[in-house]
């Protein structure tokens, strides 16, 4: 089985849960016309949700990159190979709904729970896909083993910080925790950002 | 006429149904900041719509892979073939509506028939589209008789179950009934999942 | 340029408005538990929804055969092409918008205009498209005149069909011209599924 | 890495943010039948809404092939590029809101400086990729001087418009400036659909 099309979905789900993610931000209906003021507070009441937002944008873009970055080495797709990317997918479909809880209660230690779940278990099956792939023969062949193990690192790094946000919120006294758990979600971001300087320091 | 941009609609089709699912998925809006209670209380009431979501998903992922399975053998497309097609995505778009219905009335009988009716009418335009290409010519030269009827079954062993749910759900005294026919609608993804033993049962 | 991408958003386009239909339909919120009884009321409430969404869906689906069938002709694309297209996604993804109100106002001659005058635009612009791709050397080479006159008849019937359905809203006693209107929606469907006797009759 | 996926999620990222547009489109409940009268003022009711969008719809798809023609010149991708893309996917996704915004408060001159952020920041970001891809040999080789600085002006351009916009609501007096902003919207795109024309006088 050819993996063209899981790649075709696979642009599909991302593209619509990144996209989805703006129905969030709406302005609230005044049932009458914004002045100024009602406007700008109705925008800044959004800060929240402008930064859930964003930061589970960005956080889309770094699951579709990793899956990107595995789906260039896989070369063949089998039944189970197909089966765990649907549950990837829908982890990937429930993030808008998480980004909405947890810029909804965003100073409540079971929001930061919910969302770090929901983000590490996208991660987990995006390990166990590779991992999958690696086991069934579904990679191509001669693949370096030292790039095999960074794959496998850069993929469960960012589940790690979740779990980490997950002690924080649950552990820590409020509103410590929280704000810890939120620090949590961005940290990661910063890796993925700067790889090469991550590479190095792994070495 | 190529087969490749039904590939792409087919993709886009079922991306969206499954993203859109999780449209079903709010909070309450409180007026007031969640609280600890509250929020639990707010998560714990979508339980129903959870459970709808995460079945929905995995039923469209087995149309979405039996559509795919069935392309992977079908050369041609005519016009009598895209026009199956489009109903087949019709049924595919209504999915996010029934499971709606069906988290929002779980308790109720009809609420399952409707349920049913629609992942049946999926399952059986799948068959049809199936039907019209064996018999126009579009499928591949000298395929497989074994193959041809493997496909066939495992296309309306689904729907099958369906209409179990339907009867169940109709003829059984409540609650008994629609609790089965919730367990039928979870039945095949079991069948699904382990394609290998089902196989070995048939023969 | 290359017209592989365009096709591309083309499916996009067209699989989200498509799917995008299913929004309207959706069940009241009644503040308590779904009886049999106010269940039954919800769904049968929403049968004009179904109609319209039903009717909107399968002629969408028409007009994406219409313009998957022009593009196996074209080999070339240009910026004024573009543009033309971009106008033509512009009236499909209105068709969610015209298809919720003449759901909602079913029984109005100013529903009946709007979505006719949203289709009639969406087949105008279909034939713009094909006119402009002939005129400026985009087809392939030596396309039969035959031909290019069947593609053009073929585009252009369904928008006179909606100057008719649009004539009989204004023109005729209510509600009679209604009722009229929307057998003209429906009437140009079944030429689209029995092309090969509307060919024969065109002869 | 090869470009061809990052063309999916572009087309399928627009192709649901020029769709999502619609969602803002909504006939109001009444709670009763429409009558011609509560029709005709509920439509009419719209007419920002329609404004916004298809100025918006036409601006992304302006942006839209923007990015399309700098693909058609870049050759390979690498983390850089696939990040800055992600940020430019951000800013798309972000229109519906925007636009949104613009059609509920379309008088107000923070409204259209919300607007014009949006999509300067687009248009910069979109710029930043044509630069990172120029600087990091990411495109053909042997790329013409002169058609790198067209880009690069025709990419430019529209951000100027919309700092125009911003300094029009800001600077001026109510109700002058924000008309002239709407104005300055819409300008830009007289200068995309005749681009013969807009090269020549740039000569």
């Amino acid at each position: 089985m050819r993996t063209q099309r899981i790649e075709g979905l696979t642009d599909g789900i991302f593209a619509i849960a990144m996209t989805l993610l703006v129905i969030d931000l709406r302005l609230p209906e005044l049932g009458q016309a914004f002045t100024d003021g009602t406007f700008w507070q109705a925008v800044s009441g959004l800060a929240s949700h402008f930064l859930s937002f964003a930061l589970s944008f960005v956080i889309l873009g770094i699951l579709w990159i990793g899956h990107h970055n595995q789906m260039h080495y896989i070369r063949k797709a089998d039944r189970g190979f197909l089966w765990l990317n649907i549950v990837f997918f829908m982890f990937i479909s429930l993030v808008p709904f998480s980004a909405s809880v947890l810029a909804a209660a965003s100073g409540l230690r079971l929001a930061s729970v919910l969302y770090a779940l929901n983000l590490m278990a996208a991660g987990i099956v995006l390990n166990a896909i590779w991992q999958y792939a690696l086991r069934h023969d579904l990679v191509e062949e001669k693949l370096d083993p030292g790039l095999v193990r960074m794959v496998t690192i850069r993929i469960l790094m960012a589940p790690a910080f979740y779990v980490a946000a997950i002690l924080s919120a649950v552990l820590l006294p409020e509103p410590l925790g929280v704000h810890l758990s939120h620090l949590l979600f961005i940290l990661p971001l910063l890796i993925y950002f700067f790889p090469a300087s991550f590479d190095r320091w792994l070495r």
